[in-house]
């Protein structure tokens, strides 16, 4: 059982909190214009890159300590055609740097909403990638998770970011083209 | 019905015959150090990068006005922690490079040789994704994989390679670290 705190209480925010409940978990909302206070072990920034950055920037003694998950895809929304992030760099790398003290955790940006609500991706269990550096904080992330009817992998070191936001970005591509639904998309399979 | 070459005769292009040829198509092989002539319409590199790099550099006038299917996923595997191509580009953009005459699709290098033989990711059937600037191009491949037992989604412009090298990539990592098998992987589910 871990204390959760989630930033955001968008489609992604409450499908996240939704899958923590069920994995026993105590979750707890803050707005995203809330004070940062309050917090439980993991914070979950469940806002777009922009404000997830300008959270970072202006919170970093109140996130120390905390496993800080991105779930972020840093699109271009106007273009629909890149990456906002420095192409050797992601979203995930860009809060790291800002968040010295916290142990940053990519996770959750590979499912919609639709896939973490429902736990599965047209009939196949949802599955939640984790990249970071940190490898205890991945290991409270996967425990959190262990009865939340959803499976975990443990995609790395948190330079594979960069390639979560790529298959993120992906996805939303060829689900935005209508060749798969959004309650649809990418499964892992083993 | 197309003529298809595939260059290279080890696990991917041998899967990758199975598939064109179950669609109906003509397929044949040439090796690696083979002379590059009497080419089908699509030409396979089913080679490793490296190759691919060095047969397009020596090859431009035979492979003019030939769709040339990259499958490449330019890892360093020295370190299995990086791609050897530069950030902001891809294997399939370095290969287009030195093929201005040649019109250049993605495709192959999200699917697992296992997943292409048995057309399926564990239960799900196999999709083959493909990216390219020229969309006669994307049409004349997903023509030939019709009736070959495996989906096709359009993954958008030559852009969209990075993306997907990303996913191959990070694919290969979570089955080198046994967290899925060689014959799983990442499904498309619609």
């Amino acid at each position: 059982m871990a204390a959760i705190t989630i930033i955001g209480k968008g489609n992604m925010g409450q499908a996240i909190g939704d899958v923590f409940t069920q994995g026993g978990n105590q979750v707890t909302y803050l707005g995203h214009t809330d004070p940062i206070e309050n917090l439980g072990t993991i914070v979950v920034l469940a806002v777009p890159y922009s404000a997830a950055i300008s959270i970072a920037k202006n919170n970093s003694a109140a996130l120390a300590d905390k496993i800080v998950i991105d779930i972020t895809n840093p699109l271009n929304f106007d273009t629909w055609d890149s990456l906002v992030v420095p192409a050797d760099s992601s979203a995930a790398a860009e809060i790291a740097a800002l968040l010295p003290d916290s142990q940053i955790v990519k996770a959750f940006n590979t499912t919609f909403a639709g896939t973490l609500k429902s736990r599965q991706v047209v009939g196949v269990k949802t599955t939640v990638m984790a990249a970071s550096d940190n490898a205890d904080a991945k290991k409270t992330l996967a425990a959190a998770l262990a009865d939340s009817g959803v499976n975990f992998i443990d995609a790395g070191s948190l330079k594979r970011a960069r390639e979560m936001e790529s298959m993120g970005f992906l996805q939303m591509t060829i689900a935005a083209s209508e060749q798969i639904g959004w309650t649809g998309g990418f499964g892992v399979l083993k």
